[in-house]
């Protein structure tokens, strides 16, 4: 009987555990649950005599061996820089693996070896990136069979919080990993607009969000991701003008975000020289040019005209103008700024979360140009069973169930992006979890 | 006979070259020098029996062990990348290191191992690093030995251009690696002003540049280096209100600098997608929220009121604005730049380079606040003999003479701050070679 292990137990896992439970008890399959607690999900022992909870370390490289040598897949749900040291374990030990993480430069390394060995990899089959390729890919192959050209995509997809749930100015709490939302844009934002590349540096990415009209008539910032262009070869879109894949926020989240990155507190390459005093106020102070006493003016002064009243209020209702004293020991200004907002941008009990995501084709047939957009918006049921844990855990948990069924025969380093994983992951999302997305004509 | 290897050969080396082979000359030990291609210097051989001359591919691992293996000491002049993984080769087979770049972190992991193998492991023994810290020591230790309390340390290099060889509206021309500065600033400055401390990151570091004063009447922008923070501690200077370290350029080159920082083509993270036609314009535009076909205004809708004709003029200058094909391959919009620049800021055969170095010490004594500079300035000979070949190479050279006549006899990671090391070196420096501090009360 040979056994699934899955690595995180975290809030974030729920959907893709109960759902892979469900399986591989009536499969008679074993299943394995490590992580460095599972208290939290003992219960679920009693329902399933085939469970086996693992508490471990699993920064430890002898531990985690062990486990996934004795596997037969491992699906991770732990954090994206774990999976090339879960990756190389698995293909030494010949175990299949299934990640909502991006492709890592370590899997395309050894997208051969993986191939050779018959093994199964399929990574990037969560909500963003998993949901949106998929869902894209269904349209670009309906509309490339029925003859069109594809001219233009634009694709943006949010994790934010329902409108019946905000509670602050920002618009925001955190639905899942804070540091990528603290983190977001560093690098140079590369998409295709018209005909002609577009390259937006960090200190441009929020300064400038477009403004994207959804399907439920709200408007919200869409801001461009890291590398838009890669998806040219990806989504085979060999034609389009335009191409950009993008990230959405409540309206005014980017130009209040903005000024947080033109002061310079996102940096996280370097420790911040934290002392037993240190307020925040004064962390903040040691990122302004002058400090005059006034701080509203010395704000004006740096970030100029643009700046009103209501992004000061933002700021100071995050606490980070405060006389209060930082909290974290040591750490990057990113993570001291991360931990300060994980306590503001808490998701409360009775919180939902939204995930909304929309895709625009402009495309053109019998020399008629057309524009359709797909759109899903999903609202969360609580603060555990959020939208997001939903959208990322169950299209994981079915392409491991379709391939523990034996309906995905394809080996090697997979995406979601062929109809023969994205099909049966998207009907069941569809029909059986009301994760559905919506076609219009516009 | 115990051999001396010397790796590189480039311009960069002729002083630290002619300097060490007289000493093994009159010394009798062999010296070696291996490069990729030593033709250059084959003169030499016939003037110095024990020289040899080895061109070999110093990027091979195999190559560089052979040589390092045989040798007593290692000097090496190659990229500052290329020391850990020859500090390694030395540290497995006990052989002393000498170089002028920075302690690199994995040298600082190993400083006990090498200190426990009584190696000698010198580095930062250059220019800048290297002869601001001895210089800046000298007058450390004597302020201190006074009674002095430092209050304030201000230090500002840079590797200019000499005034009768400037003819070009930047007033620079590359005398170092210019790979070195295109990147200039990236991170986020750290120092401390008036008792704070002060953070400016990558997108502000060129914006706000200080007009720095020196002893030859001129002024020079000044912008801050990445971490000053850390000379609190590794020159002593606990009392310190004021830290900074930061690097010079002839007036008004930040402000200019600083448009190719806010358009973001200085970015050194990614491929930019180089088509068989991208010519440097379309390379500009791409950074350009707007293109209207009026470069100027764009540029002006981009960058603010602060941007100038002037400045569009010094753009325009270095080609980047032109139609002509951008030469490079493939690369990262940092290396398209540079390799623009390396063809319009080369040093020409007459041209003469500048090296320019001022400590300003704020200190008190008795109750009384004083301030006093120790100013460097010293003008190349030619395109070939440049003032920063000789400031970067005898120190070094110098020091490793010291090491061969068994003057400095401390083992271990070292850094030229302490007087027995710093106290020959500068005194021969100017006694010997007219590199000359001088101090001024002011």
């Amino acid at each position: 009987m040979q056994q699934v292990l899955i690595l995180g137990s975290g809030k974030s896992a729920i959907y893709l555990i109960e759902y892979l439970l469900q399986w591989t008890l009536e499969n008679h399959w074993k299943i394995k649950i490590a992580d460095f607690n599972t208290k939290h999900i003992s219960n679920l022992k009693i329902e399933n005599a085939h469970l086996t909870l693992v508490d471990v370390d699993l920064s430890n490289e002898e531990n985690r061996t062990k486990l996934i040598e004795e596997s037969y897949i491992v699906v991770s749900m732990l954090p994206a820089f774990m999976h090339p040291l879960i990756a190389e374990q698995c293909i030494l030990n010949n175990v299949h693996l299934a990640t909502a993480s991006y492709e890592s430069d370590f899997l395309k390394k050894h997208a051969e070896e993986i191939k050779e060995k018959s093994l199964f990899f399929i990574n990037e089959c969560g909500l963003d990136p998993g949901i949106d390729h998929m869902s894209a890919m269904k349209v670009i192959h309906h509309l490339q069979n029925i003859g069109a050209k594809i001219t233009g995509f634009h694709s943006y997809c949010g994790g934010l919080i329902a409108k019946e749930s905000i509670d602050g100015p920002w618009a925001y709490k955190f639905s899942w990993n804070p540091r990528n939302v603290i983190l977001a844009g560093q690098g140079t934002a590369r998409f295709l607009e018209n005909g002609k590349l577009k390259f937006v540096p960090y200190q441009r990415v929020f300064a400038q969000p477009k403004s994207i009209l959804m399907s439920d008539d709200t408007s919200y910032d869409g801001y461009p991701n890291r590398d838009s262009l890669e998806y040219k070869n990806i989504y085979g879109l060999k034609e389009v003008d335009t191409l950009i894949r993008g990230t959405l926020r409540h309206a005014g989240f980017c130009k209040s975000w903005n000024f947080l990155v033109q002061l310079g507190i996102t940096d996280d390459t370097f420790q911040f020289p934290i002392s037993e005093d240190l307020t925040y106020r004064s962390f903040i102070e040691a990122f302004l040019p002058e400090v005059s006493g006034d701080l509203k003016s010395d704000f004006k002064k740096l970030l100029g005209n643009d700046y009103s009243d209501v992004d000061f209020e933002k700021l100071e209702w995050t606490g980070i103008l405060s006389e209060e004293k930082v909290k974290v020991k040591n750490g990057t200004p990113a993570q001291i700024v991360q931990a300060l907002l994980e306590d503001k941008w808490r998701l409360q009990e009775d919180d939902k979360d939204l995930i909304v995501m929309q895709h625009l084709f402009e495309y053109q047939l019998n020399n008629e140009n057309y524009k359709l957009t797909s759109s899903l918006s999903l609202t969360g049921e609580s603060q555990i069973k959020t939208a997001m844990a939903k959208t990322v855990g169950l299209p994981l948990a079915i392409a491991v169930k379709l391939f523990l069924e034996g309906k995905l025969i394809e080996k090697g380093l997979i995406l979601p992006i062929t109809p023969n994983i994205y099909a049966p992951i998207l009907d069941e999302l569809e029909h059986k979890h009301g994760i559905q997305f919506i076609e219009e004509a516009i």
